[in-house]
């Protein structure tokens, strides 16, 4: 079963669970609609089917973590939200952003509203299963601190935005936190859910994380040289708004002279015309810089395919390797 | 022992465990500080002790509890930082915000990092603890739904502002969210961690969000005539503002004619003149419309202080009843 065969399967499921913890009666109801908006609007559920596969490769029975499973879709909608605010986007998955319909301050609350709604449905699925005090607080401990981390790396990535260069390690830091620890407890708390032993549940958490940053240096790549029509963003919207991404740190470090007063110009500058963009973007790619970007991303994913060795062969382990591939060949 | 005795004698353990719990090294150094701008400006800690009080009432051991209280400082905190940026407050607890300092960007983080946290306290608690499955399942249930109320509550009241009028059960339902539900979740997971039995969480519970709509009345009541130089606010300020506080429902239904006509003048006028403001508040005193107020408001610490019948006396229920007063009498 490939991945968005596996995605499909649980898709249903997963939305079913979201619309039980967010019930639409729910008043005021701008405040529900406002948070159930970007969850109405789509995206692919990867981090819930990631929650569910890795509870089912220890053993476990993917219907018995379902909530734990939509929590980590709750966990992902709030930081959008939230980012959206921050970067003054207009558009996510297709349609207006949350501040752009409902005004920021209640889209600040409908982001809070949905991280509440994480550890709620975190307890629910705790208490039905019966869960053991340690390993209720193991669950809770890690999703809380993969919560604080994703903040902190949202805060790293603000503050790096107004730095001239980025080392390499300083952006595998952020990216660890601001994109890592979420898949990282999305995979280990299935894990934990699904009866994994303690070295399992650090496995696939590890498996999470190096997937996640993958995942992120992916983005960057689509950021810089992604197709208009399919990411609704114009070719080079990260470079001139002045992101400090892998593709930019390793461009400012390869490119010199003449190249990178041209790499300068474009970065952060809004008013670049499009052939200035075109022709950046050429010279990342003629001097080797996206080349060496998407090794980092065949490196990471490799990292997480070979955490995977050990499982007994299922559905859902073909489900978590696939993904190791669908992640750097994904196009949005 | 009186209310600021219990206080001044808990604030330092909880002060150690919040500094414990975000550790000044965090890096990036202003997302950590924005975090814990308003914590270190103060703030009575009424939620932390109310926690440690509910624990020690039901026999339970204060010092066992100190990660959940604070996690309830830290509750609140969260809440002024993106109540402050939803309300473009300048000043809190005497200081900037944290907004006007570090951005509204790194404030909605800021908060969100906190709200992370609380729940990172929480399950260092019940670990500490080896807190058992079910009630920690429990404990967890109590605070995310107090914390999606919360902001529930908050959607309530930035939408009433909008409306001409509103009923007395509309605003006792938008407090009980609002302010209510931290309070009683404040009060009960004290009581739940204490050892209480059921019957004791409940009514501690019930006792938590009495006094918190007490408190929230008699907020309102200082948000009209509270004086300049204790409260850092102008007389009048939520009444220029046009917040739909008690005392305006209240008013608007009890004002008739010309007085009527002087209220809506000044309602939501940020241009009213002192004169103007000074005059709607004498007329709010005469008219008996702060008294219809202050009663409500003894009515609710009334209700709170009887729920505390039947538990022996100690300092921690002198405390508590200690309270009930405290809360309505207060001009800060």
């Amino acid at each position: 079963m490939n991945v968005l065969e596996y995605i499909n399967k649980w898709t249903p499921a997963v939305e079913r669970t979201l619309n039980r913890l967010l019930p639409a009666g729910t008043r005021p109801l701008p405040f529900i609609q406002a948070s159930k908006h970007l969850i109405r609007a789509g995206g692919k559920r990867l981090r819930p089917c990631l929650t569910l596969a890795c509870c089912e490769v220890v053993g476990g029975r993917a219907e018995e973590v379902l909530e734990a499973a939509a929590a980590f879709e709750l966990l992902h909608t709030f930081s959008l939200i939230h980012d959206d605010i921050m970067d003054h986007s207009d558009l996510r998955r297709g349609v207006k952003t949350v501040h752009r319909i409902w005004g920021e301050p209640m889209a600040i609350l409908a982001g809070d509203a949905l991280f509440a709604k994480v550890f709620e449905a975190l307890s629910l699925n705790a208490k039905r299963m019966g869960l053991e005090g340690g390993k209720a607080a193991h669950l809770f401990q890690m999703v809380s601190r993969a919560s604080f981390e994703l903040s902190r790396g949202q805060a790293m990535d603000m503050l790096f935005s107004q730095r001239p260069t980025l080392r390499e390690e300083e952006y595998l830091e952020m990216v660890a936190l601001k994109t890592g620890a979420l898949m990282r407890a999305s995979a280990a708390s299935g894990a934990l859910l699904g009866g994994g032993t303690p070295s399992q549940v650090k496995r696939l958490g590890e498996y999470g994380e190096n997937l996640g940053i993958a995942f992120q240096i992916q983005d960057d790549i689509l950021g810089l040289v992604g197709e208009e029509d399919e990411l609704g963003k114009p070719v080079g919207s990260d470079l001139v708004e002045g992101k400090r991404t892998l593709v930019i740190s390793f461009a400012l470090e390869m490119l010199k002279g003449r190249e990178r007063k041209k790499l300068l110009r474009t970065l952060g500058n809004p008013s670049a015309t499009k052939e200035e963009v075109k022709e950046v973007i050429s010279l990342l790619e003629e001097r080797g810089v996206l080349e060496r970007t998407r090794k980092r991303a065949l490196e990471f994913s490799g990292k997480a395919r070979k955490l995977l060795r050990g499982f007994g062969e299922s559905e859902a382990l073909t489900f978590l390797e696939g993904l190791t591939e669908f992640v750097i060949e994904r196009r949005v």
